[in-house]
């Protein structure tokens, strides 16, 4: 195996979100009858049960209708809304955001934080990654030919807090990894790192020159009781840092794929190089859809997450009942991560006989990490009643193959 | 300078086209009066006057109507999309294409090039490019830290052929190149390729198994008089091959961000993976947009040909009466890329010079590659009138600044 095909093996798609249609049929140990039900895909949002913002279409139609303007914008993306923006940002995150120099808009949360990734760590560096955390953080350092340094996060413990392992942190950060990258909302598990947990990791990254990559894209749908901190509105902050948040979640506006970056100019400005040459801008027609995100209207967050929060302790509920299951409530975001009893088939086995027999699609734990061999990621913006069934199927079969 | 500092220094992106919004004010040389006039952007096209099919909105329009099953295809892009386009392709290019294992829809061709380039060549690796070729090709490579043999288009030399040096293709083939990226027909030069020089493309490409990335975005684009050679097509072709082509430039739809790739399963398997930490995939709602491509109409194609081609023949006649001044003819799409006389100023700054005193927009040659400092490249997809003034202002300029 060549230098270049030993890279690729690390970036298995067949079991990522979505992929499901790829699936090559295996023999599967299916035991016990197929149960009926609506079909839910757990592996992404649903966006026919949570559309975006009514004022979306209309956005992309005067896009549209801008006609050149619009097609052929700066690589950042056009500057007239990247300075909109940044006042949006700004007044959210509760920090400065220069719209012209510290801004990228980029084609899906995704884009930015491939670009991010690759304008701070060099080919063959050492990066410190959480664990479990967004799937595809790991294969983006896998990609580099980077060393993982994984951080453990001990998200079962303490629903206060996200759980890092920051004594390891520091380890690794002192060892000398030059980039960390963690998502807040975490990504599977649905913890939100406590304010103590953020400053520690700025006043780390600051003390041993750790360049940090957040991505923030859950931030805006905090459930009640729960508080959200943002790194970048600290006082002690790491000297490079870049947040990345998009609409593509709460908002539903995942098919225009539209994220952004902002943060240490210098870094966006190899971000914008790196764009143009990887798909030049986010697409121009679409980028008038930023100036519909954090104006969807005063009612739109708090009944998304009024409607998220029931659905997840609906799911919570029919988890939490099933012995040899423990699950974390979800802070933020609409995550859930439980951890399933012994079972007799491997965990991605386990996700293909669901589908199978249960038209319900998860996604195992083991995209997350080797060692989330019993845990499963439910992604619940999804239709209430359907989630429901879908879940109690699932269970269904579970029972079926306890060990 | 440490090496990403490195490798991104060699990415600038300040002269490339669609940037001339940051454009640094510099201290220029300005000598005479400015020319009033329309503005002309020669940097890309301009689909105002060469609007994108009709039926493009409603193709988007559908697509997000769609909903969810279109904002989440596979990463590859939805499969009855790829099916139906796959069949197009075959029927164009005269050779089979595989819409299941074989093409990937990407984000723009820009993805589809980054996608090639980093699924083929190992970093640190061999590349060929054409020199003039498209200027991202050599930012891809160094990008990839890799090491570029370049191989000379005798492009003034005759009409009737592009005028790639197979001599020297075949000393670098011979030296250990892995890849060998070119753009047919050529950008900046308009110049398309022999059957006798594809043919030899691809015997030798064979023999040396050198993968090969073919860029045939203005294939579509023909002049009269001339023909077109697909290689991909060919008898004899490279054991790797990936062709690259959207609908971006003749058609107009870049606002978009739409292209594809088809070729080798193993390579577009690979790009696969690689969108899917890059991008996800090609945004779901315009993705329905592929299914008007090669549907536009049969006066579509013809029609925008004839009309470029009146455009081409009146700059022409302009760029001739010129002492001093050397153009070839394009063959297809939508470039000239005439030789200037010698100036008193640099390049790059005649091309800033002409933006500020004339309101004309052209790209200078040293984005082709560091020769090329009596070049400057138009695109003429522009409405005629305008640009015929355009030009005229531009000569004017040129005059005032001969040594």
């Amino acid at each position: 195996m060549d230098e270049l095909e030993k890279r690729f093996s690390l970036l298995g798609v067949e079991h990522a979100p979505g992929q499901e249609v790829n699936l090559q049929a295996k023999a599967l140990d299916l035991q016990g009858p197929a149960l009926a039900g609506r079909k839910v895909d757990f592996s992404h949002g649903d966006v026919d049960a949570f559309p975006p913002p009514p004022a979306s279409k209309e956005a992309f139609l005067q896009g549209f209708a801008e006609g050149a303007a619009q097609a052929y914008t700066e690589y950042s993306g056009k500057k007239a809304i990247r300075e909109q923006l940044a006042a949006d940002l700004a007044a959210f995150m509760g920090a400065p955001v220069d719209g012209d120099k510290g801004l990228i808009l980029t084609a899906g949360t995704q884009g930015a934080l491939f670009l991010a990734v690759n304008s701070l760590l060099p080919y063959g560096g050492d990066i410190a990654i959480v664990t479990p955390d967004y799937f595809a953080n790991h294969k983006l350092a896998a990609f580099l030919g980077a060393t993982i340094h994984a951080v453990p996060l001990q998200y079962m413990d303490d629903e206060n807090r996200a759980g890092l392992d920051l004594q390891r942190l520091e380890e690794v950060f002192a060892a000398g990894v030059q980039v960390f990258l963690f998502s807040n909302p975490n990504n599977p598990t649905g913890a939100v790192y406590s304010a103590a947990e953020v400053q520690a990791i700025g006043k780390l990254a600051k003390k041993y020159k750790v360049a940090v990559i957040v991505d923030e894209l859950y931030s805006r749908q905090i459930y009640e009781g729960r508080t959200f901190t943002h790194l970048c509105a600290q006082a002690e902050r790491p000297d490079t840092l870049v947040t990345i948040i998009g609409p593509s979640k709460t908002e539903s506006m995942s098919g225009f794929r539209l994220g952004c970056a902002f943060g240490t100019p210098a870094i966006i400005e190899r971000m914008e190089k790196l764009q143009a040459i990887m798909t030049l801008r986010a697409a121009g027609y679409c980028q008038p859809l930023f100036r519909v995100w954090f104006h969807e209207g005063p009612d739109f967050i708090p009944q998304r997450v009024a409607a998220h929060q029931e659905i997840r302790d609906a799911l919570l509920d029919l988890f939490r009942k099933e012995e040899g299951v423990t699950v974390r409530s979800t802070n933020a975001g609409s995550y859930l991560f439980p951890t399933l009893p012994e079972l007799t088939v491997p965990i991605a086995d386990f996700t293909s006989i669901v589908k199978e027999l249960a038209q319900v699609i998860v996604t195992p734990g083991t995209e997350f990490g080797p060692e989330w061999t019993h845990s499963i990621r439910l992604n619940f913006s999804q239709d209430k009643e359907a989630a429901i069934a879908a879940v109690k199927r699932l269970l269904v079969i579970m029972n079926r193959y306890r060990k």
